[in-house]
């Protein structure tokens, strides 16, 4: 943990390689804990995890809040029906009600981009010692999922050190709605931070060329680039000429409303030139693991019986691998919060 | 536990008697803690219960958390609303992430009877070790609840050894609509197993005659029937000729609906007809306890006066029951998993 | 703790000041201890709290289920959607359900005054011995809120004896939505008992001129008064006339559909009059807290700045102090219940 720094966790742009390496040896040690029968760790205990989503997502929530009860913390949910929200109370005095209550952690998910470092800023300028962890945000970030993706490559890669290095000169082709998907975004800081060359492949509607210089600069309110040397993002538009070589494929789940937009002509369509099979993964030259973030448009994005293939299909592993690595970011920012506490921060 | 042998629980009629003495003889060890003031048992420490209400109900659900959290398991819930399901995923994908999660037990209600086997068996197939336990699928079964019923009236005839022996040769009227109820079949399955003859009442929509034949023969999928002799089953359409001589009287939920299906003329003939009251109920010749698995309807399956005689009604004690059949169910699944894991079965 | 005797909790007009000192003297002690890092009180460990909230509110059943995992007890949600209420069940008989389950205190919001008080009385009739806490029944009562901001009054003016003796002879200014608000009957039975003064400010739709009669006889029901001698209510109508001399001023919540009802003609008329800001609140003639018992119209009772400015504002105070003061709550029905049960009674 020398070097962790980060008060709050709101997006992977502002991450270091040795911030990923930390997440990641974390995540590899409470992954090597059992799942049944284990005794919690007590290293939480006391502790609070609020989880306000004002965007509903009972799989997301779901593994904060069991990665939280691995550690001995209590969980508390805020459910955005029946709240106050609808009584006309902003946004930040719902959190601050809930930070009086004792929230150590806010673990924040909502459907505009910014509002968890919104919040992050206006809490610290109210004195306020809480953390706060982006579980989503509109279309800009989604840290946990980046790096849970992140750690079920490294382990892929390297089974004993699944560390930033296990991805160093990887290809890793990302299929579909870029254009849509805070997954994607996060996992292009992540990759290539750890020196992966990342290949976006879909059409212009989905995925814009400007993508392409996506990592070149750091994002708005950030001044400096923590990683010297990145990955290279290229987008090409052809999924024949995009997967030979490829190291991993991870396709993205296809909003159904992108044909409403006119984005798509017919998900027919879509899964003929961008849909994964067994025979498409066979153009990589070699077996190569499949991931996705779910839920799972079968047939659309992929192939049921692709996702069913466990030589292929890394789907279960990122939902399992989520709970080590939430561990690990709850873990490191309560660590930040006592640190910050015991020196008055 | 000798000769428990199952890895779910999806019926009751594939339990032999041993497996309903198993079960009674566990829920009465475990009812004989006290409720409150206890301290907790460690048995299913670290193990994680979650939960799959595809058809919500609080009561249900609440009582299996419950009784998860008595022994100390950790317990996560899955709401339909706020949900993946709404996004297209497949309900074996949704099963398949809380698995991945790490869920030794799912506790599964739909309201499609055979979606608990059928998520047993694909699970089964995908390598997973977890274990399936039906809460209620559709008029099929609800194992739970027919074995609270029977470890209920077992107290109630033998308080001492509450086992299935209690139950031979009572005779047990259950009046109302069995043709809709997945409770009125778990109940013929249980109580026939331990030598009870159950007298169905009700008007010829509701109780169609072939419900005599009911228990004759296993259900479809299983080929042998494991108990040896069962207890007969009678249709009677008359309450004043199906209560003499009971030992006990189960009375069922009247869905509103069945009117609108012209199932029913009017919810005061059925009340006239097959309703329970104090007046009714003396026909027995002596005092008989009165059940109902809950919520009750005052007025049109029983009068309220009844339900609140507790000289007569076993309903809180039902509720109360609940708990510790759960506790052993869940407990028999989890060290039975525990085997399963230990052989590498 | 000598002289509880309240076996539920379900207004503030049946307290003594020895009752309201009790409460105060646990909640001081409860908020003593540290909210992070703390290890649990084990003092209700093994009981089960049960929150039925008819009416939702995230809010304060998240502060109620907080302060029972403080103590270690167990903790059910009653949720009314996904309910059997939909299903035509009687109100007692889901009480009924949950302590049959084991609940042994029911936290019950409702819509309907003088719900909790009709469960009280029917469990009791029921023989059963679960302790029932009013967490807010139509414009009745809100007992642990009124409590709360008692606590935090007494906290500001006393910080090292917060007793009610620290409210005597304060002049207390409540602004706005008396006739619809159960809090501010509760703080009105609360404050007048610890010998504060109280001045009701709002216009006569919102302020009947009846009020000032409010705690002049017990509420129906009661016989006696257990309070010697209350402190004096008046109604004020210009807020410039109530503020000067002020110790503290609370401000209450204006429901927006109070304008379609013709009680008031427009919101910016209302905060014209009746709105709180710095300028207004320098009328008090030296720095007074302000209480708002949340959540808050922001530009409608009072000004953002004024929320904002911890200098003047209790209002994240009052969320904090309502753990300890529920904390007291459920410690003193736990501890009332185990007596009762000790006794027999």
């Amino acid at each position: 943990m020398s070097g962790w720094s980060h008060r709050h966790v709101l997006d992977l742009a502002s991450f270091s390689v040795d911030d990923f390496a930390t997440v990641l040896a974390l995540a590899q040690r409470f992954r090597a804990l059992p799942v049944s029968g284990a005794r919690k760790l007590p290293a939480l205990q006391g502790r609070l995890m609020t989880s306000l989503f004002f965007e509903p997502s009972t799989r997301t929530r779901s593994s904060f809040e069991l990665a939280a009860r691995r550690l001995s913390a209590d969980v508390q949910s805020f459910s955005p029906s029946s709240s106050s929200l609808s009584k006309g109370e902003s946004l930040l005095d719902t959190a601050r009600t809930y930070v009086a209550m004792g929230a150590d952690i806010l673990v924040v998910r909502h459907r505009c981009a910014a509002v968890p470092r919104a919040l992050a800023r206006d809490l610290e300028a109210a004195g306020e010692r809480v953390a706060v962890l982006n579980a989503g945000d509109g279309l800009h970030s989604h840290p946990s999922q980046g790096l849970l993706d992140l750690f079920t490559l490294a382990r892929h890669f390297d089974p004993a050190a699944p560390g930033p290095a296990a991805l160093a000169g990887r290809r890793i082709v990302i299929v579909g709605d870029v254009l849509h998907s805070r997954v994607a975004r996060s996992n292009l800081w992540a990759l290539t931070a750890c020196g992966a060359d990342v290949v976006l492949c879909g059409p212009p509607t989905l995925v814009p060329d400007l993508f392409a210089d996506f990592t070149a600069a750091p994002p708005p309110g950030q001044s400096l680039d923590p990683v010297a040397r990145r990955g290279r993002v290229t987008v090409e538009r052809s999924l024949d000429r995009a997967l030979p070589g490829a190291d991993a494929v991870m396709t993205l789940r296809l909003q159904k409303e992108r044909m409403r937009q006119h984005l798509l002509t017919s998900l027919d369509t879509y899964h003929r030139l961008y849909g994964l099979s067994q025979r498409r993964m066979a153009l990589c030259g070699r077996p190569v693991p499949l991931l996705h973030p779910g839920p799972v448009n079968r047939g659309v994005e992929l192939a049921g019986d692709l996702l069913d293939d466990p030589s292929l299909s890394l789907v279960d592993e990122q939902v399992r691998n989520g709970i080590p690595v939430r561990m690990a970011l709850l873990y490191l920012l309560a660590a930040g919060e006592a640190a910050a506490a015991s020196t008055g921060a």
